[in-house]
Parts: structure tokens; C-alpha cells; sequence
């Protein structure tokens, strides 16, 4: 026959195991980690209401309004950075993206960019424009393609893919870009960058001779 | 005053906790999901003992030996795939990389190739080579750049990134290649190469008319 007290003792050890399993749940359970792919190309829509805080309704141009894409999701998650943005990319023309990493600059937020010596120049680059808002940047030094085309926000989040910053590549191109916040894809790309940033500081390279030096170094 | 049934039926209750935690605990812990990233270049090396069972000591050729590197991973997860190999590829004139696809051709695993139509003859171009083996080849159909870089391999592992499957961008070039088993970030690619896979299906495509049309429908 069961007693009072052996129910009651009963249900205080029921009570604990639930709230001690809940509890482990809650730790066990991994909050979720943003992994997105983004697909291209886009089609040509109006990206204004995501650098101002007005309505797409006010705008007045002639380009799609209120569209959803992989650029505008692209561009979101660019401009969420609040604290740094390091930019690894071979080619930059694009406009819209270029604004973004002005954007941010002027916010406060801490932009180093790195790109390819030979696709400084290419028609629409964007790097005279970085460089003009006072933002750093550094031309990679060496014979070879400097082709990375990734971004590090906030030392958190890794955008990285087939797709250069052009506007062939984003409204013509089949391209991919992924978005993660995975630590083991984070990490390696911010020691990649700055591996990149201290490899290529104009300041290791003063001599004509040394603008040209053996490419970075292969990894076994 | 505790007696024995007290004690007994405390001591069965904690054990049964102490199960269900452990039951709830290794259903919650996520199984290790492949996360690796690779940088390129790598140093020129002998990998013919990711090709044969033998020791790399065997082999007389004149390069380095038993050196693993980003490239010999890359190969060996190319290698690992048993059913299928999605590959949608915008260069591809690395030799080794082509044996190892036609490699698992031989060994009857499934392989389809998707590639750019104006980089199909690059200079040592494989896909020749891969058509001559019997892979099913398709060419991008469309006046803009099939960009992408990826392979998808059994359905469950993602390899993509900036390089192309090209000598200079394995041991020349800044370069990355991510390697995943993320679900998230593969069934997107995999849907891709269905997309791009029915695109590009020559059959579809008659008339010389057909041979250019509006590329490749851009995503919202």
C-alpha cells in the first residue's frame, strides 16, 4: 500500500528529473546556426529601401519595387556588420555592393579590403571609390590571381562563392555565394585574411624588385 | 525516518532519470558534420598513392613525396564518392583531377559534368578526355558565364568554392574550396544541378535559334 509520503516523494523526484532534463535540453539543443546559399543571377529590382529606412513604396524609379532576392539578401547581410568587415575579392565593380562597404565605413565599422593588382583597374572598378571614402585597401603583390572572393563580417559570418562584385556576375552569371556562421568555415577564412593583410602591407614590399616577389607561399 | 521502500523507490527513480538523460542526450548531441576548409596554391607533389594502393615510397618520379596537402584532400574527397558525382564546373584542364573523375566512372559511380560553353576548349581541357571515357558531358547553353565550381558528391558532400579545376589555380593562384556535409548548404546545390542539369539538356535545345536564349531565369 502506497503511502502519503512515498507519493509525495514520488512526484518531488518526478518534478526534478523534468526540470533537470529540460534544463539539459536547453543546453544540448545547438542554437541554430545561419547557413544560407544564395543563387544567381538576379533579376534587376530597386535595392534603395535597403540603405535608407524608408518604404520601397517612395521611391520613384523605373526598377522593380519590394523584390526579395539573393541580392538584396546578399546586400542584408553585408550591411549587418557593427563592428568589421574584411573583404577578400578578385574583381569590384558593382555599385550597389560598393555603397554598402561605404556605408559601413562611415558608420564606424572597421573595413579592410583586399584585392587582385590586376583587377584594380578593370572598367567600373569600384576600388578608386573605397579608396577616395578613406577606406583601406591593399593590391595583392606576386605574379598570380589573388581569385578569393569572400567576406568576413564581424569576424562572425563568412560570405563566400563562385561570384566576383560585378554586375555581370550578379545580373548575368551563374554564380553561387554561401552565407555561414559555422565556426569551423568561419575561423580558417579570418586566419586566411590575415595571413592575406600582412602578406600583402605595401610596407614589406619598397624595392621595384620586391613588388613582384615569389607568390604567397604554397601550403603543404 | 526514511525506510527501505522510501529509499528503494528513490534509488529506482533516479536511475530512470538517469536513463532518459542519457537517452534524450545522445539523440540531442549532433552527429560531427564534416566542416573543412582548403587554400590553394599547394605545392607540386606525387599523389599517384591517392590513385593506387601502393606506398608512396614506391613510386620513382622526380616530385616530392607522402606530402598531404589541400590538393591531395581534395582528391581524396573527390575520391570518396561510392554512388554519384555532380560536378558543374566552369574550367577544367587539371589532369589528375580528370583521372579521378574518370576513375569513378570506371568503378560505376554516376558521374554528370556541367560546363561553361566558351571554356570547354580552354587549353588541356579534360572534357574531351571525360567524353572519350563515356561521361555524360553538358555544355551551359546561354550567352553568360557558367560560373559556378562545385560538385556534389553521393548527395551528401558539397565541395565548392573559387578554384577552378585548372593547374595554374591548384598551384598558382590565391584559392579556396569549402567541404561540407552541412545539410543545409548541399541540398541547395544539389537542387541546383538539377536545375542546371535540365537547362542545359541538349534536347531541349534544337534549332540553331535555341542555341542562345535568354540566359538561364533569373532568381527572384
Amino acid at each position: 500500500m502506497w503511502t502519503v509520503k512515498e507519493v509525495g516523494l514520488g512526484v518531488v523526484a518526478v518534478s526534478l528529473s523534468v526540470e533537470l532534463i529540460v534544463l539539459l535540453v536547453r543546453r544540448l539543443r545547438p542554437r541554430r546556426t545561419l547557413n544560407e546559399v544564395l543563387f544567381f543571377p538576379t533579376e534587376t529590382a530597386c535595392v534603395e529601401h535597403i540603405f535608407t529606412s524608408r518604404s520601397s513604396d517612395t521611391c520613384l524609379c523605373l526598377l522593380a519595387h519590394g523584390v526579395e532576392s539573393s541580392f538584396t539578401r546578399l546586400l542584408r547581410h553585408i550591411l549587418s556588420a557593427s563592428s568589421s568587415l574584411d573583404l577578400c575579392i578578385f574583381a569590384f565593380s558593382h555599385m550597389d555592393l560598393s555603397r554598402a562597404v561605404c556605408m559601413l565605413h562611415r558608420r564606424g565599422v572597421t573595413v579592410r579590403v583586399i584585392v587582385d593588382k590586376d583587377y584594380v583597374a578593370i572598367t567600373g572598378s569600384q576600388i578608386g571609390v573605397l579608396r577616395k571614402a578613406g577606406i583601406c585597401v591593399r593590391r595583392s603583390v606576386g605574379s598570380v590571381f589573388m581569385h578569393h572572393k569572400f567576406a568576413v563580417v564581424d569576424r562572425r559570418l563568412l560570405i563566400t562563392g563562385s561570384l566576383n562584385w560585378t554586375l555581370s556576375a550578379v545580373q548575368g552569371n551563374m554564380e553561387n555565394i554561401l552565407v555561414t556562421e559555422e565556426p569551423d568555415l568561419v575561423k580558417p577564412f579570418i586566419k586566411e585574411f590575415h595571413n592575406l593583410w600582412a602578406h600583402n602591407d605595401p610596407a614589406r614590399h619598397h624595392s621595384s624588385s620586391d613588388q613582384n616577389p615569389a607568390h604567397f607561399t604554397a601550403r603543404a
